[in-house]
């Protein structure tokens, strides 16, 4: 703590001002007269010599990767920016900007609908993946899963047959394993869930979940990640659609709706 | 494009499909039965190869950035990340997670907040330099805008003598324009700016603003790359108050509000 | 159906016209070219000889309903607007309006708050009332509810000893009772439920359940209507703080931060 | 103030306790244990004697509407619930609410659509008509307005030649000018300027803005108001949706998309 903080008036003694302060505490910042801490690292140690996606893992686990696990968190990170602007969250947020909103007001329309089905199955599969890991059976967790629903979370995709984005991550996480970078347990988990419904395949939330499982990160932080990647295609839609001059969009072009009617 | 998508019923001859098809035409990325690319580049040929800050860039300008140019981008979205509990935009999502509701509407009801006001003084001061950098006159600039308003975007803080994140952010402009890799004329500009209203220094707004007009993003995509580092921060937040199991959490403590009322 | 309509291009035949005119099918209103009907009813003979209330009643269910009935929705709606400016859905909109966000994107940030946690107490307490009418013994359901969860959803507040809106809301619903304009079975499952939790009495959220549930609405309409009814003092709310011209508003006033740091 | 209020610890004699109240302190409404007040008014003195609309009126504007003026307002509000499932703020409301959201989110983001070119053109309406009033000669007004931008706000429709929510509404408006409820200059100014731009017809947008600024409501509540009344066809719409049970409903039926592509 700086010399100025340390001349501060302290909080202690109680008081409103006191249960104010604790209502507020955080350990994710400090932020004093010319000083701004992120996870107790002055910012201006940071700028230059960090990524970003590292930067995003300090901020949510309190310290810094080494590089190789960086780079997995990364790969993640890359392959869910987008899946086309018929998502919900690609489209409703290309309709927002034609409505006369700001683009912060277009991309928090997106990320809103990243919510259980649309967002969730990445932090349902880490949730699959750890009982695996802890149960020891997949075929019981498995048959447990299917027996309450229909859907096994990270598996299966109604357009796509094989994701393209599965071979290249699970690459990634294999050759990650091989050189002791993370423990494996999580992709085995995966590969073996894999082979017991097969054909079906394992899909991006999937692939996506073994990393997060694999770098320690907690389930529903598999959705925060998502948020923070489709961020950037949510963005990249609403700034094109912002070019096109459209107004009041909606799902269907107006010129051919009377027909239908 | 494949031969699948070739060999697929094309859209044109008119009617009501090709006329929904081309309301919802992108450039953005093209999604195929198991066909992904993004800006016109297989997404399997990207994961593991780029950095996400690079991707952000190849999703928002349509290729991909140089390496030192990349490198700048990534210093500006990681300087922005946090300003502590107090930041309005940080306090509703922390507020917000307690209410019982999903992780990406906690964040999305932290980017909710970034207008013009709280998120748009990087796309100001961009607009700002531009016509600094346009008309040649930055002392006319600076008096035409403080005739209208007594803020100039970008510069000042009601909490800061000096930001922390100023220094480092124009230390790696001014090498990058050393080296030739951009023009420098965006940071000739803000530090013209900087000395006419002197003592009032640059702030983060003005030095991010700095980075992304060297790089060539125009002056909304400030508030969309903020937006983007600023997602950082808030689901950090959001994430640790989810740990504290605080229900509807006020600004206040309700412990010591009724002694206030 | 109007002539006009009949003579429309039809969308049988199938084909993607037809497919996609399904996917936005809908019995809540039929716009067609200087036609709007809203369930079935032309809006130009709605305006003007149906009030508010009946109006969300009839957009909700389909039919108009009578006035005794909507008199008991109308209170229930009266009831909920507004507990305060440290309600989390009413203090972020005020935050958001000093942001630089629209008067609607304030309402909207407001609302987003109304989760499981702050806005679903009422629909959790229809179902629980449910429960008790249709199993018939509330202690058995309360002692259910309580060996799984502390909280009994519609009984008890942190803050009011007794509720000031839960006599005047019951009152009404017994005098409705008497006068055969609903069942009563679901009031008195709540005066039973809160016999047995004693002397935990019954809350808004509660008391408005009854009326909700006496009604006939599902319990998740329980969640709408307050999201309804609380717009309205979340409104009021961002619109006053509109008039105070801050800029950036965060829980705690800037001023007196630093002393806390 | 009650007796309790009046004993309770003041926040008189400044400190950080005083100041974190006068940051929060409000005229909307005073909540104390068990003492709920809104705009002065003990909320058991308004369940059951209040209508909904006249309570919309109390709070934002501080007191009871005059029965014929809450009339006015209860008709407009009633005539803009909804224009159907094309509409951007009910489309992507009925998207959300497939993706796993609560419904207050779902709400939520339809209402974050309600933006200046959506939701905005009743608050457009209101200054233009004020200006009108004040300027006197509404040619020169219109002439002004038409100089800087094609849309006259509140006038025109890109899919009514004549909205059937005009007539009606303005047949209210002119009884209530008729009876000397309202002063009727607001009225005026619209049907001039309807006479000037002829044959474009005044809309939903141009007729309630007549009533709300009749009623003496300033621009911004124009929109606010409007947020209130289209709440309700947004709730409709996702409550239906709801009950069909797709999940991460696109603006195309994903099973015509592939022909498509």
């Amino acid at each position: 703590m700086s010399e100025r903080a340390k001349d501060a008036a302290p909080v202690s003694g109680g008081g409103p001002a006191a249960e104010v302060a604790g209502w507020w505490a955080t350990a994710v910042s400090r932020i004093e007269p010319d000083v701004i801490e992120l996870r107790g690292q002055p910012v201006q140690e940071l700028i230059g010599r960090i990524g970003f996606a590292e930067m995003i893992w300090l901020m949510l686990r309190g310290s810094r990767p080494d590089p190789r696990r960086a780079a997995l968190l990364e790969a993640a990170l890359v392959s869910s920016v987008d899946h086309g602007p018929h998502a919900p969250s690609i489209a409703v947020a290309r309709m927002a900007i034609t409505c006369g909103v700001g683009l912060n007001n277009a991309v928090a329309t997106g990320i809103n609908l990243l919510g259980d089905v649309h967002g969730g199955a990445g932090e349902q599969c880490v949730r699959l993946l750890e009982e695996v890991v802890a149960d020891g059976d997949a075929a019981a967790v498995v048959a447990r899963r299917r027996a309450r629903d229909k859907y096994v979370p990270g598996f299966g995709h109604r357009f796509h047959t094989r994701d393209p984005r599965r071979d290249p991550l699970l690459g990634l996480v294999s050759e990650a394993v091989a050189a002791g970078v993370v423990p494996g347990a999580h992709l085995r988990a995966a590969i073996e869930v894999e082979r017991l419904i097969a054909p079906v395949p394992m899909n991006i939330d999937g692939a996506t979940a073994v990393i997060y499982a694999e770098l320690g990160f907690p389930a529903p932080l598999a959705r925060g990640l998502f948020v923070l990647s489709r961020s950037v295609g949510i963005l990249a839609h609403a700034w094109e659609e912002a070019g096109q001059g459209r107004r009041n969009k909606g799902p269907i072009p107006p010129s051919i709706l009377p027909t239908w009617l």
